[in-house]
């Protein structure tokens, strides 16, 4: 069954990515349950934080112009008219000749307008200190709004939360945000000689592995798995497993069969799902090639080749990317983010992207890519990699020495 | 209180391993649950995998032998004397002049010793074909042991689970593995000018932000976060805050308060603690410099900076390796594994090293790490921030367009 020609990976990022529908509604989440979350529109400041000018050093407030020209040898002399308590609002003004004692994040008194470190004073007496050295004014302050102003974005729609973006909510009082649901996931693995991994098998069978492989990989972005176990290369049993996971989730993963006979038997199922149905059967890709991308009712499904490096190269190319965030990466650098030098020769044809599993190592201050050699059927030759290297479809092979571009597991 | 001399971050990793104790006892959890724990011993495989010869490919086993010298113009013509069905033993035995129809992942018959591709066969009628190509022995053969053997090393000791892991896990049978525990991590905010979240600051208060950062840093390592919530500037209830914290965790992080008068308190709370207690006070880093480090009864207590960006390079550096794996990594190029050109000079002193908040632009096929200015205070330059550039210790800045290393957030 060869209707539909292979296509690139970004072809077949283009296509799915136009029968896919606008962003659902969200969910609204606690702030620490927002990590990893995507914000769903953007977070606005309600406020200016911090809400007053703060000192960032020990020391003394003070009015600049009170302290120019000012010298070891020629200090200016400050009367010391207060302190500022932390977490309160410093009594009185601060006139000038005067200087108020204050703590790092201190809250400035009025009238004030830079900080003193303490290092650069001395003290007199009890009333009375030194000034050694002249402050600009602003010098050892944050403003009132400098971390962000009212209004401002503190989050873009789409953004990932990472820690510090949970600190900058916190810091705005934000303690509930709208997110993007997270993505369930149903998993499906056929081929009649499949059994869970519980079982001992008979001569002939093997343990379901990309089961575990997948739903790990789901997890890992995010996604929420759901496995509906080991269905056998039947039409009507594999299309009646495929329409109860698609009812029940946001995105459908098939994988294996390895059989040609088998691939029919689930391109068949996947096509009779509904509409639009199959997109493009077979991805310009290796490992990977026998790829299924198909919409349905505006759901993703895909049939994933039965090898587990295969499957896992295809889920990190064309499914990862939906689960974290509904859409593929404009800035694709972030994918391949690293370079290490291939420590051998590999062959590879054009028009045709080429992943190799690679191991990492650093070696005279540059980082290797050591090809993992093994047939893509083989589990244990991606449990040897760190990671994924990719050679672009324009080239033929790579030689020992040249640089490619690397995703780390 | 300056009785300790700064630490380079090297030797503040040394000390604090010196005085960690080895590995606890694991926790045996099942096969899906084991995704980014640590595997505590080596996990064996109990046998072959697969447990015998499979076919890589659609078409006929046979034996090799009988191919040599095949041609288009002069094929070997061999009797279909079988079918291999998937999951099954297949029924007979092969012999000289006999091929049994397979398919990708079936058992060789016994007496087979290579598969023919479909594509280089002829059917000539229901019971002969006519092979166009020669095959080698063990051609298109997964042979028994091929991916694992019996005894064989799967995972070793100390591995993070991957997803490909969770693969070989179930291919081998494996259903439960004795992993290392999650890290509990207690952590306390000090200083008297902070608020939780859901609180306006009256002025001269902000609200607490390290408790959001680490907390979900915390949980990006894989540990457990328990928050002990704010307490003031003062001993008596620092200490016992603290002694609650290590009592309930693995780990105990306090950050802030940011004035000297604060760390001062913070200082003598975890000097308080119990022996061998702290360690260092003072690493030679920026930002991140005020750091405390203290080991008591076996469990590291850190000191953090106030400043939200100084708290999270000292986490990612001194805390994080400790909550993934209990050690610091050997291979360091893993902390910082990409390599960008900085877009500006910056100036460093010599023997600190230091951390620059960096956004990273693809521009002309190479990476660029833009410095985002803003003092470490500001929680908002944490968060336009996509990673963190390192300035090493041994240089006095470094110009624009010179490579540096670069860890993502």
């Amino acid at each position: 069954m060869e209707l539909f020609r292979a296509v690139t990976v970004k072809e077949a990022r283009k296509i799915l990515a136009g029968h896919l529908p606008p962003p659902e509604k969200g969910e609204e989440v606690p702030l620490p349950l927002t990590l990893g979350r995507l914000v769903l529109r953007p977070v606005l400041a309600a406020e200016d934080v911090p809400g007053f000018d703060r000192s960032t050093m020990d020391g003394f407030a003070v009015r600049a112009a009170d302290t120019f020209g000012a010298s070891e040898g020629l200090p200016a002399y400050l009367e010391v008219a207060g302190e500022v308590f932390m977490g309160a609002r410093p009594e009185g003004e601060l006139r000038a000749g005067q200087a108020f004692r204050i703590s790092t994040g201190g809250m400035l008194p009025p009238g004030a307008d830079a900080v003193v470190m303490v290092e650069y004073t001395e003290e007199l007496d009890e009333k009375t200190i030194g000034v050694t050295r002249p402050v600009a004014p602003g010098e050892n302050v944050v403003v009132r709004g400098e971390d962000f102003r009212a209004g401002e974005v503190l989050l873009p729609a789409g953004h990932r939360v990472r820690p510090q973006d949970l600190g900058i909510l916190a810091a705005a009082g934000v303690t509930a945000v709208e997110v993007r649901p997270v993505c369930r996931v149903g998993i499906i693995s056929t081929g009649d000689e499949l059994v869970p991994p519980e079982e001992k098998p008979a001569p002939g069978q093997v343990r379901d592995i990309n089961s575990y492989t997948l739903s790990g990989a789901v997890r890992e972005c995010g996604g929420e798995p759901r496995l509906y176990g080991i269905v056998g290369d039947s039409f009507p049993r594999l299309k009646e497993s495929l329409a109860a996971a698609l009812a029940e989730n946001d995105l459908v993963l098939l994988s294996g069969g390895s059989s040609v006979g088998a691939r029919d038997v689930a391109a068949a199922a996947i096509g009779a799902l509904g509409k639009p149905g199959v997109l493009f059967h077979g991805v310009a890709l290796k490992p990977g090639k026998p790829t299924i991308g198909a919409v349905v009712g505006g759901k993703p499904v895909f049939g994933l080749p039965g090898h587990p490096a295969s499957a896992l190269v295809v889920f990190e190319l064309l499914v990862a990317p939906l689960i974290r965030s509904g859409a593929y990466p404009r800035e694709t650098f972030r994918e391949f983010p690293l370079r290490a030098r291939l420590t051998r020769n590999l062959r590879s044809a054009a028009g045709r992207e080429d992943f190799v599993r690679v191991r990492l190592i650093f070696r005279d201050g540059e980082l290797h890519a050591d090809p993992v050699l093994g047939k893509s059927g083989l589990i244990a030759t991606l449990v040897k990699a760190d990671g994924l290297a990719k050679i672009p479809a324009s080239k033929e092979g790579v030689e020992a020495g040249e640089w490619v571009e690397v995703k780390m597991f």
